[in-house]
């Protein structure tokens, strides 16, 4: 019932959200000409942006500013070995059952519960009637207790590298990066001879046969991840559970999500996948209530013991400062744990745009309200907008180009803007999240300054045109 | 039997480069500890910067510093009613033959080419055989002219969204990033009110179960593209077309590539795609010979016409300017056509590391010899390694983990290393491609400066440690 409603009329602010994202230009529903495809969608000029810096960011703040992480990207079609290894060729279904009243299709374990043997009533050709549950659930769409077996439907989306028919071609669209951390795990640790506790991190997409697609692009077929596997010591686990569980959380709140809307929620021990031990979600608070950002889970060495057995190839780490519990002499072979942070980019995407949404209401000093994108000035799709006031005066165009030029020279996003009243355009770029506009006008041919405006309070300050740059560089940073 | 020398014996330099990117970290085979996946491969902690840099060099210069170009990032499964518009379902395939004498399979079109009808020898369970060459071409494994019927295989990998047996659920992974800029045109025009000329670019995976897979990552089945669609009134494009392939071919140059290992080679009329009118391949002078690295062509509207006819949705664009050829008016609905300079992601890391590869002898001052990347530090996968001389003197290496963190902050890919003795921890810094390092000792301590040496040709000099950031930053800029 509860997904039913989520499917035919999202909260007030999803519908804002979509709208915005296909008005500016954040996100396109993919092949619209052609209807649509269930759940794929395009990132546009701005959403790309906006992607790309949430990428950016986690990748800067988990690899780059880290001595004890190293990046890896790895193809997203790998030996099928791997899947079955990990167990994801098996075991990774969902129960797929089918209504035999309205046809629909859908995962039992997502149906609205009833108790086993009660009369439920349902609606099917425009009469009530009433029938008796025999399965704990009934059909979501119209609340019937008719329903098909339930069946094994597995998630994995499955192809042929080569032509079909030379044996055993198939092969399986990755649906976690994860795995190639796992597998790669020897071959990185010993080009850059890392000593647990160090991390593998990788972003990229995943692709997963769901039935339930929801929510815009919060769960999608095709997604895109940035994961990060920790090796450590067994008994660092817990420890670095906590670490990491923090740093994730600290992550959103510093790049400016509201900490009222996320929290940290323990898994509880019947949720719990069973490589896990242990795990916390990052959620946040979405306009259909709190749900998962971020899993940050202790996998064990889980993992690595499935490859090592499945591969024949040893995995183990060699440390020869540690204690070898059998002999009491210094050098042991083990395989280490592993403390996982596992976001989901596109997911970050819509929790950016749903947090930094705002809308104003007119104002003393301003006929027309304002929607206005509050997002990080580093996440913003454009960090500054140079607008001349005029369109036809040659000089004012000419000298904003050249501040664009000075900005992009300094690897700052800037934009050119010469359509529309100054107002406007002003406007626009709220909209857009753009945390800055300089408008160069006629003052500035006298003295040399412009006017830079502020996306949040829209205050206007005139500075030196050459302090422009170090001005919007020095709040990027803040 | 050009192509059989090449898959047994690489030139020497490609074996040096999957030699040096294995054993150093920048690309590893696909899923090696289970034997690896046919032409598949992971870009490890090396290699996953430097691609990253090469696609963010495209990105800053395609997209961020042009206004007339925008980005896009669109699904890599899109409706398959996209790649029946473009051709590619019906088309997109190879001519396969196998050999009944050594059962290899391979394309007909690539093939060792006699005349029909002349007697050839080959090989065949160890002695030598004759028979006649019926079609053209013969074996290119063993030669022989016994040969299957040809049959066409399909280029695209398949596969299927929901459940197989929901009726037609096949969908395919999109084999360029090109027609998601087609299908998207008039919603990337409008939200950014658009006139052409101007172009949407794209960079990422696209997928072809190719046959023929070869030279490392040159042709694999999985690959990355950069590519960039731009829209112009019919008449500019053979001046559009001049544009782009010399600025697409001085991009390489900008970016270190050896001027005497590129050229710009126009398409004979007989090469050219069925929807092309006129293309350039900038080529390079690859170990095995000249090869493409990146196509520009003249696409006409052919995509954007069968878009149209294959959707029912007018995708023309409406010129208020341009005078209508029928009426006589000013106002003209047109389909633009399209210049694409189609670059390969994983082609151009390969190339960049061939050309950047370089092995110096011992010399007077030198006892050992050294292999240098000489990639341009913009590509660098590490911009400065920060060195401590003595790793057991706290003061040195905290003062140089102090200088990495004043790097990162200011953007610049730093990396700290102590292990081993300076001279080595310089020669794998030279082979990483790191255009510096930072070695921090003894002297720092009394006057604040510190070792800087320029990989390219070994120079030392002593300067102000708080200069550091500036001078590499310049550098990068150059």
């Amino acid at each position: 019932m509860g997904d039913k409603k989520k499917k035919t009329a999202e909260p007030d602010l999803m519908q804002k959200i979509v709208g915005l994202c296909k008005r500016r230009g954040f996100v396109f529903q993919s092949s619209e000409i052609y209807g649509g495809l269930k759940s794929a969608y395009d990132y546009g000029p701005l959403g790309v942006e906006l992607k790309r810096n949430v990428m950016a960011e986690w990748w800067r703040s988990m690899v780059h500013e880290r001595e004890d992480v190293v990046g890896l990207d790895a193809s997203i079609i790998m030996s099928p070995k791997v899947w079955q290894a990990s167990g994801h060729v098996g075991g990774f279904s969902d129960p797929l059952v089918d209504c035999k009243v309205c046809k629909c299709r859908f995962r039992a374990d997502k149906a609205p519960q009833v108790e086993v043997g009660t009369e439920v009533t349902f609606r099917a050709g425009g009469k009530t009637q009433t029938g008796i549950a025999e399965r704990g659930y009934v059909c979501p769409e119209c609340g019937s207790p008719e329903l098909s077996e339930e069946r094994e439907f597995n998630l994995l989306f499955k192809t042929n590298l080569g032509p079909v028919d030379t044996g055993d071609s198939t092969v399986y669209l990755r649906p976690e990066t994860a795995q190639a951390m796992f597998v790669n795990f020897l071959n990185v640790q010993s080009t850059y001879r890392l000593r647990p506790p160090f991390g593998i991190a990788q972003q990229g997409k995943s692709f997963r046969n769901e039935i339930t697609v929801e929510h815009f692009i919060f769960r999608s077929c095709e997604f895109e991840q940035m994961e990060m596997e920790y090796f450590c010591p067994p008994e660092e686990a817990p420890k670095w559970l906590d670490y990491w569980k923090q740093e994730r959380f600290d992550w959103y709140v510093n790049l400016g999500c509201k900490k009222e809307n996320l929290r940290l929620r323990a898994h509880e021990e019947d949720e719990l996948a069973h490589y896990a031990d242990g795990c916390y979600d990052v959620e946040y608070k979405y306009p259909w209530g709190w749900d998962e950002l971020e899993g940050i889970a202790n996998r064990t060495n889980y993992d690595l013991k499935k490859h090592q057995e499945a591969s024949g190839k040893k995995l183990t780490y060699f440390d020869p400062v540690r204690e070898n519990p059998e002999t009491g002499k210094m050098g042991v072979h083990y395989l280490p744990y592993v403390i996982e942070p596992a976001a989901g980019a596109t997911r970050t995407v819509l929790m950016f745009l749903l947090d930094a949404y705002d809308e104003e209401p007119p104002s003393e000093g301003r006929k027309e309200g304002r929607v206005v994108l509050r997002l990080h000035p580093r996440l913003a799709p454009i960090k500054v907008a140079v607008l001349p006031l005029v369109k036809k005066d040659e000089w004012l165009t000419g000298k904003a180009r050249e501040i664009v030029k000075a900005f992009l020279k300094n690897g700052v996003n800037a934009f050119y803007d010469e359509k529309d009243a100054i107002g406007r355009r002003y406007a626009r770029q709220d909209e857009a999240g753009t945390p800055f506009c300089i408008t160069v006008d006629g003052q500035t041919k006298e003295d040399g300054t412009v006017t830079i405006r502020y996306r949040d309070d829209m205050r206007q300050d005139r500075i030196k045109l050459e302090e422009a740059v170090d001005i919007v560089n020095k709040k990027m940073r803040e």
